[in-house]
């Protein structure tokens, strides 16, 4: 397929540069002020390199790559909240052009679900946005392949910087604000690490799960929301001689969303180490399945796109 | 889907209980010499309470139902190894009519791949077989959507029988006959556990995952296979000293496959206990993937059918 990808992060990057392994052709890529468009396909390292050097990614606006000629959207610029722009304004001239599209961004699915999906029906395009939830392991598409309505419960670790804090917290009875500096170090916490450590990441992702598998639409305003912020380490040496150890899980089931720390199983299902995700569905018909992997990163997360790309391809 | 069942064995059975929740009507079913056909659908209930009293599905032969229409044939007979009939010849029938197949049993998909394949070619028909390897979890779907040739190494626990066996001798320190007897109370294992206990079942198992991943084909011959019926009490003593317990392995990888007892972390992603079974994915670009879930049982192997029937329909 012919692709404009809008974004130049790690996740937009790592699409263009594993589109032509997997068979599709990026035609058009924008960063926030600037684009390049190449009917045959740009050419993916030059692009970047002139990222690198010169801060843009070609002499166009962003406006050119979407009027570009192409078959499927990519949308990976930065998740905004509420309003979700520019990228819900992106996606919607994308189906109004009858283009498929596929998000990595999470803004437009978690906050204005109705009016994406309202939007969709319009089209002859179709949406889809695995790489929203859970990085590289198959969430919403293995909701579809179960069926929607054969899921119950859906819970997790969503995110690995918090889950990355609280292992390291628990592995060497670290504080938080220590063992948060260490993820830092390390690039796997950001200098700002709010939307991770307070849950509003993964609010995001059980909000996009929680339109999937329920009947009403959800905001990240549906989700209760406690972070990882006040956990003492004393809390986790408590949980320790109980066979247990805290993970920060969301959990939607019932009609309503929640993210929190939980206590968990220190040796279970959900107490993945690391940067590390898992996801739980609990089904109708074939009991709880567990899917466990690299919850983000670029090319991971391209992956959830290429997955997508190809379904929409059959 | 108007679906012809071929097999009224627990996979069978369930596939007609539970087509009318997916949206497809059980057309035609038959046991190994009886069959039931009706155009606007077979009376569920009524036929299994017939195989119950009179040990018959119907007035008709299982010709009957391989004639009748249908969309779908569902290949739900007990797994024959080397020629794999009576399913292989069902398999092919029905692709000679242009219709689509999907299969629970495993001896065309692991003994007989490229006539399975080459019939395939030749038909409008296409073949699934998702429900052959790892029940409810989605195993064969999970290689399709991340692309065979990105998919370097599977490796997993593929027999609940086996793991059951071993869960319990290393949490109670059983001698294996007597975890065997156990399992065999509760209806874990059969009465002659064989197939499970010898890693025959895992094997066919690897070799179907090991046809989609390599280039050659495969059949049971060519996979490695030791059991778990020599393992002493002693060695997952052992093994337990050292913070590690012993599954039953199914691998592929470089071009083989083997399975066999391993040592694994005690607590680690492999060490699923009781009937779970997990299997792991090494991709190229998405790091290791972890699926698990019931690994067996009549409804969860038929939705894994249902998620095929659903991919068809698409």
């Amino acid at each position: 397929m012919k692709l404009a990808v809008m974004g130049s992060g790690a996740v937009g990057r790592s699409v263009a540069e594993l589109a032509a392994e997997y068979g599709h052709t990026v035609t058009a890529l924008a960063d926030s002020t600037t684009s390049v468009v190449h009917a045959d396909g740009i050419d993916v390292e030059s692009v970047f390199e002139r990222k690198r050097t010169d801060g843009i990614v070609g002499n166009g606006v962003p406006e050119d790559a979407l009027e570009s000629d192409y078959d499927a959207l990519v949308e990976a610029t930065p998740t905004t909240l509420g309003d979700a722009q520019p990228a819900l304004d992106y996606v919607q001239r994308a189906l109004e052009r009858d283009r498929d599209v596929v998000l990595a961004n999470k803004g437009p699915v978690a906050e204005r679900y109705g009016d994406l999906r309202a939007s969709e029906r319009e089209s002859e395009g179709t949406v889809r946005f695995e790489a929203t939830v859970g990085g590289a392991i198959p969430v919403l598409s293995t909701i579809e392949d179960a069926g929607p309505a054969n899921v119950t419960a859906v819970r997790g670790v969503l995110n690995g910087t918090a889950n990355f804090v609280l292992s390291r917290m628990a592995a060497d009875g670290l504080a938080y604000e220590h063992a948060l500096a260490e993820a830092q170090d390390i690039g796997v916490a950001e200098a700002d690490p709010t939307f991770d450590v307070d849950g509003t990441d993964a609010a995001l992702k059980c909000a996009i799960i929680a339109n999937v598998i329920s009947e009403r639409e959800f905001t990240l305003g549906d989700v209760d929301i406690s972070g990882i912020r006040e956990i003492p380490a004393s809390a986790l040496e408590l949980a320790q001689q109980d066979g247990s150890t805290v993970r920060l899980v969301g959990e939607v089931s019932d009609g309503s969303a929640r993210v929190g720390p939980r206590l968990v199983d220190e040796h279970g299902t959900l107490a993945v180490t690391g940067t590390q995700n898992i996801v739980q569905f609990e089904t109708t018909h074939a009991g709880t399945l567990n899917n466990s992997g690299r919850g983000a990163g670029g090319p991971e997360t391209a992956t959830a796109i290429m997955r997508d790309l190809h379904r929409l391809d059959r």
